[in-house]
């Protein structure tokens, strides 16, 4: 190796915590198809790596997941404790046997759902560590949720019973799919981590029931909100039942033909105005449109449906294209939570759902996996880092629903013991009403690692970055064993060193995040090779010897971002991203204490500071009118100095404050 | 008179329309007193004039209220019969003797007002002008509506039966008192007019039960929705009963104390958050924040309580100041259709409902008359054409319910033959699930000419412009009578020519719009004496000649409109003001069919056309990006020329189309 390849001195990260649980096994009872990730598709171009592969050893994301471990898994069980939405399924279980006894349902159709949400969760931490008091919890979990199925495979814990509404009486509101959609993703969970057999066998019975009910001679209908589609794909692949896959093809294909009674809001908002492989765009509630989007891409892998797949292709493009915000955040209307006209983004109505950032990370990884472009993990860094890292407060114990980029007031402080309305507030609160946000958060990060990393027959391809180690055997044995060091998504040095020999040329593909665009990616390969690249991604290929390393340098230092001139609401104004992460403005850094008068002057390049940016602000002052609009008015403008942005997603942890992800440019304008 | 002071040819109007319906006697009945409009308060800075003391004449205005009278009040009559809001009273009275058999109760629990609205309007068509088809109608109406109050008094279609919900049970949302509030305005009306006794006599029996409910001696409560508290206090001053007024004080002064239950959209929803007299800016549901304050001015003003009504000036201003559309159009958010904060005012996601406009033009009114300050009545001018006379179809077969700036789709076709949801379209619809919007229009139109003109004991004051006669003795006995005849809102100029000679000398004073700010207003006074003003205000003071003739000229030439810089959501756009109306660009008007491209040459001025204005255009193309974020990208542009732009209230006429009010600033930007 020559001096230019010598190991780097190892990256800065924040407070490197090393894990140190005890790995599970890296098979499962023999079987090694069983062990596996969220998503698997039988076929891809990309293979995922499942938690034995991909391991995350320290930095960023280790705090992220660590905080996840400790506090927020926990928080959602005493939650739901608490208020009653497990008790749902102890009574319904205990209903059975008095049967014209009625019981205090508590929570609305759907909180179901969250206790699933929950169970899949510690079901992929179970998967990443032996922990045998989060594994007595779960099993008591299951073991109450189990009880309260019904002896014909049904389970919900809000209709069917002589008191309750009739089983499939309400497929618009009723949630009842969603809501089973949700238990069958945990029952994945279950079965490719081997932590609830139980919990597989109520799956494999709910399967049984929705298959008589809904296939193909059962009745011709579909849930107002998608995600058994999803569910039961996935299902398919995990308990190779061909029929799962079939079923969810049939929900997929049902949709947008005007099954669903007409709403208020339109057929849109539920996606059933046009057929899924006619559309052009999603539209309607987002986290609705996003989760329908990925079971119509699970189904189109499976069943080689190359028409239904370039339909969600299509469809992401345009959505990302016109309908997203620089956050990555998808949905633009509190009123409906849906989806905006192309270029309907205003900042300040933002409602960036924490679930629509989740689902548009499984919609976009579904898609790498098919399609293997780096566009899609750009996506996935994009809002990991910018809409679902935003959700949790620092303290792991609180969250955003919504996800706005501008804040204009401080709005009420949440109440930390009750449930929470979604009240627009500075502040994230410790649990809602409608509650899917926590507990989806839950289950994202107990998993995140798997969007690390994937592998083909040649090689490994790294899409995010951080500090994680990787150990796969390529298909012809060739073993894989590297370990990823970066500082990121502070720091943009990425080192990748191997601990193993290959015994053949392998290819080592490293994303080049969209974000450097204008700018170079520096590669140092094993050989000492030093390039410099501006595509989508690099790839080192050669038999790897230990000790050797590729050292990926991404510039990410603050620069200006401009938004397309046809989204009115941030015309002439600017945003700052440092690297990956997208920058906000908070009242608290101001002296002013207001962020609603503020210009930025961008003739002075913004300061890279270690964890955002410091950009030089103006306030304009002008003489207060009775009625604002009419003439031109000439402000006073008073300098500011050089203000601190800090991370989006960690807006929001220091009191209440206002905050603006755009700043509208005065001196110098862009 | 000199040569200046020559009446001046007849002012151009667009198909002067002269009414030919035979005109009500003067007095009712011997009892002056009680032949007013809707608005008489006991003491006032202006006096309102009654239907015979200002009467339309022709143009502009009578023709909107020639569509109201000849199609709004069927249309609203005709729906309302053939979708049983109107048999649900029937079924009421009808149900009294089988008390244990249900019936079918058709809409939502609050439509009830709608025919109250629907009585209202009638009345004061009525009032203006003997219509014997129209009055046997309404009395067939009224008999419906009074045969179902019950014999306590009590009258609501929906509460209180034994398979209904229990009176009060739901005071959040039931608007059980809100419904009763409309009612009560009818009364007024039918009262005022003479043309409803018996229906007077209903409102005093459901008054009565009223006190004795939610008097000093009954519950301490309020309504999710105010309106109770304008129909009392005005129910008071029109029966002479201080014990409605006090009711009404009651129930402003209770609100603001947490007496509602707690909702999803927060207590400032219903402005129970803060105590009336406290509150800086109207905030929550508009129509609810505008209602309620309407009605704290009446008990402000009636109960000379100078602190209430100072709190309600407060509120206005700041409301007018930093929370109103350039329409005049108020409520920023689809999902709980309110006020947004500050600046938030979004004209693509604008509420700007209906309804807010014609209470927010109450609310002015009703300052308007206790101050005498012009303000009032320039947001008087604003709001009525550009918010309410844009909610009816040039047909008057069709209704926005919402009043959007900036429509970037065409939408669905509403549906002409069913209940319309408040879907988002282009296009207006017949009648909606919630039909707030078209009776309101309907009771607006039919008394609208109470807005035009009051009284002082020294003169008369002309606050909105048009054609029509003012003929009203001062308390002296000086009698006033003299015809204004105006192009208007197209034409600026003004011609006041006195009918009468005035024994002595009196003051006429004539607003000048602000919208006329920075231009000239020239006025030509019967005395030849020509002088140019900029004030809120002209008054010309003498003993007035018959034929006198006083001309205001005000210029209504287009000119750009700029926003204050705070409105993020317009920055670097500009709006078209032409006179008093608002300018909007329609895609039906583009050689490209598309708004969302275009860009405004402000170097050029726009050209004042006979109803709109012609402005510069350009298209600025630039390539498909997949990511809409990042480097400012070079456009194209293309000349598109000179394009008309029309009146905002006008658009949507012409198929289904996509508008906009603010245009991108492109060469020579603003």
């Amino acid at each position: 190796m020559t001096a230019a390849a010598q190991p780097a001195a190892p990256p800065e990260t924040r407070s490197t915590t090393v894990t140190t649980t005890s790995p599970r096994p890296t098979t499962l009872a023999g079987d090694r198809r069983r062990f596996a990730g969220p998503v698997d598709p039988r076929t891809s171009t990309l293979t995922p790596l499942d938690a034995t592969q991909v391991r995350l050893t320290g930095g960023f994301w280790v705090e992220k997941q660590q905080l996840n471990s400790d506090v927020v898994l926990r928080h959602c069980e005493d939650w739901m404790e608490r208020i009653g939405w497990i008790r749902n399924f102890d009574l319904a279980a205990a209903g059975r046997d008095q049967p014209d006894e009625e019981w205090p349902h508590s929570g609305i159709e759907f909180v179901d759902s969250e206790v699933y949400k929950l169970l899949e969760g510690m079901a992929w931490e179970l998967g990443r560590q032996h922990d045998p008091d989060l594994q007595r919890r779960y099993d008591d979990l299951v073991e109450r949720v189990s009880g309260a199925q019904d002896d014909d495979g049904y389970l919900h814990t809000s209709f069917g019973r002589p008191w309750q509404r009739a089983r499939w009486s309400d497929l618009e509101w009723g949630h009842e799919l969603y809501s089973m959609g949700h238990l069958l993703q945990a029952v994945v969970a279950a079965e490719r981590t081997g932590t609830g057999p139980r919990l597989v066998e109520v799956g494999r019975r709910l399967a049984e029931h929705l298959w008589r009910e809904f296939g193909p001679e059962g009745r011709v209908a579909i849930c107002g909100h998608p995600e058994i589609e999803v569910a039961l794909a996935e299902l398919g692949r995990a308990l190779d039942e061909p029929r799962w896959v079939e079923l969810a093809r049939l929900f997929v294909d049902r949709r947008g033909r005007g099954l669903l009674a007409e709403i208020e809001y339109g057929a849109e908002y539920f996606q059933d105005d046009r057929p899924v492989r006619e559309a052009d765009v999603l539209r309607g509630h987002a986290v609705r449109a996003l989760y329908l989007a990925a079971g119509a891409l699970d189904v189109a892998v499976e069943t080689r449906d190359d028409e239904l797949a370039d339909a969600v292709r299509r469809q992401w493009e345009a959505t990302v294209a016109h309908r997203t915000y620089v956050t990555g955040g998808m949905g633009s209307h509190h009123q409906d939570e849906a989806f905006g006209a192309d270029h309907e983004l205003p900042p300040d109505r933002a409602y960036s759902e924490t679930c629509a950032g989740i689902a548009s990370t499984m919609l976009s990884w579904r898609l790498l996996l098919a399609d293997g472009d780096a566009r899609y993990a750009d996506l996935i860094e994009r809002t990991l880092l910018n809409v679902v890292l935003a959700s949790p407060r620092e303290d792991g114990h609180a969250f955003f629903y919504t996800n706005t980029l501008h804040q204009r007031t401080e709005g009420t402080v949440p109440d930390e013991l009750e449930v929470n309305a979604r009240a627009l507030s500075s502040l994230r609160a410790p649990w809602f009403e409608v509650s899917c946000c926590p507990t989806n958060v839950a289950r994202t990060l107990a998993s995140v690692e798997q969007y690390f990393a994937t592998r083909t027959d040649d090689g490994v391809q790294l899409h995010q970055y951080g500090s994680y180690d990787v150990d796969v055997e390529l298909p012809d044995g060739t073993p894989v064993a590297l370990s990823v060091a970066s500082g990121y998504p502070f720091d943009g040095r990425v080192e990748v060193t191997w601990r193993e020999a290959t015994d053949r040329e392998v290819e080592l593909t490293l994303r080049v995040p969209s974000w450097t665009e204008g700018a170079a990616v520096t590669l140092v390969a094993p050989d000492g090779e030093v390039s410099r690249h501006a595509t989508s991604t690099v790839v080192v290929r050669q038999a790897f010897a230990v000790g050797d390393v590729v050292v990926l340098d991404l510039p990410t230092r603050a620069s200006w971002v401009h938004p397309d001139p046809r989204i009115d609401a941030v015309r002439g104004q600017v945003a700052v991203q440092r690297g990956p992460l997208v920058l906000a403005l908070e009242s608290v850094d101001l002296p002013s204490g207001s962020v609603a008068d503020v210009l930025v002057d961008t003739r002075v390049a913004p300061v890279t500071t270690p964890t955002g940016a410091r950009v030089a602000l103006t306030r304009s002052w002008t003489r207060p009118a009775p009625w604002p609009y009419g003439q031109p008015v000439a402000a006073t403008v008073e300098q500011l100095g050089r203000v601190d942005l800090v991370p989006y997603a960690s807006w929001g942890n220091r009191g209440p404050s206002t905050m603006r992800v755009w700043l509208p440019v005065g001196e110098g304008r862009g």
